[in-house]
């Protein structure tokens, strides 16, 4: 199971990055039933998106696939169209939703929302990569 | 924050260029969170625009961004597909919502539905107008 | 039908005499249909009282009853206990929402909110005592 | 407004009265428009108990009141039975969300969920106290 300290290590790092690009973002992580960890709002970032992170992470745990994978499955006349009106409406379908991963299995999920699409993939991948590279290190 | 006065002269002249148009509307305007503080709906404007008008305003804060230019970014295939069915259904993506702004920050917004996307648009920036140009005047 | 005058009337009545009580309210008018006409929130009125005054004019106009007496049939035990879950969650079922009658027949309702029963139940009073007082100067 | 910086030392605060009780809690702060800034679940807390802390908090600013107090004036056959159903299911009338003041003015909210009323209350208030102490200091 991803512990609050992990999960709060994973937002650090997303924070980071978001920081760096200088877009203030919604970042939220997810566990392994696709239930919220923790979340934080950077100041500025808009209030729109808090609901859409925690989504993003639900979403990417909920289908173990990124959210700009399931996008890509979601469009008009595609395999998975309407799949967002699914699940009371939790599903999220662009960039920015990842799966964190422990020993090739998924065990939750980071969620980020606040800029562009390419943006928020960036932040979330800077927390996933963070959760990664500790997953690494505690396994050696 | 926005007072009700404010809200008032706002909808005043809304309605004005609604009248000058010639099309009934429902006119919403919301404070820094998103939320109504006033609306109205003008004799014989449609009953399914009263909701559409308070999301508008709604969206329009929660993004920073008119519902017009976010509409362009939520086609199928864009960006931000999908983007309506978060926040509870709460978010509208098509013309007719604009942010206010006050010292370069959004404080609220405007939501405008009862006609044409173009009429509504046009009714939210007289609206919009009413409020830059009484802060303009207030900043003296 | 209520116009938009007429329900500008109600609210201006009702909020002189919510200033009268120094407790700021959220006052809402609904037409025949209980669709909403218009609605403020005077500054510094609760948050959570947009919803409520809406609803209670809504429901004062679909059960053809003030909420304060419908509170009366709803409770533990009662025979419309539950009622509140009703119509998609839109029944309220405390004090503040009044209909508005013509010729006897309900056209329409006010709702507010924002104090304690006893007071949004005068602030409704206030409002619904214009609209039979113009009523009855129309009628001679 | 209250800042990210600001909630985490709210949440911190009330973070270290959980652990003192010995049981593990959602806490959520919310922004002057109910809107969530932060939260958190520490470990071993209920999955149930997400939605509700942020719901404690939307409540308490919504209606400027501790959900404690709250409570007391809605059960059944009280001033205000039935709230609970308001506003999209988003009250929450049990013990745990408290207001957050700045110079006697709400600004925001704490909601906590995990234990027994009490508890939660507890917590909630160790969260408010360093609000209000750093609040005063800030003023000196």
């Amino acid at each position: 199971m991803i512990t609050l300290e992990q999960a709060r290590s994973i937002i650090a790092a997303a924070e980071a990055k978001a920081d760096e690009i200088g877009q203030p973002m919604n970042i939220a992580v997810a566990d392994w039933g696709g239930h919220l960890i923790t979340h934080i709002r950077m100041d500025g970032a808009w209030l729109g998106s808090i609901d859409i992170a925690i989504k993003k992470a639900f979403t990417a745990r909920a289908f173990d696939i990124s959210t700009r994978d399931l996008a890509k499955l979601a469009p008009d006349g595609g395999e998975f169209f309407g799949i967002n009106t699914s699940n009371q409406g939790r599903v999220m379908i662009f960039a920015g939703g990842i799966p964190l991963y422990r020993e090739g299995r998924v065990v939750g999920a980071i969620g980020v929302s606040g800029g562009s699409g390419v943006q928020d993939q960036a932040v979330a991948e800077a927390g996933a990569a963070d959760f990664a590279a500790r997953e690494l290190a505690a396994s050696d």
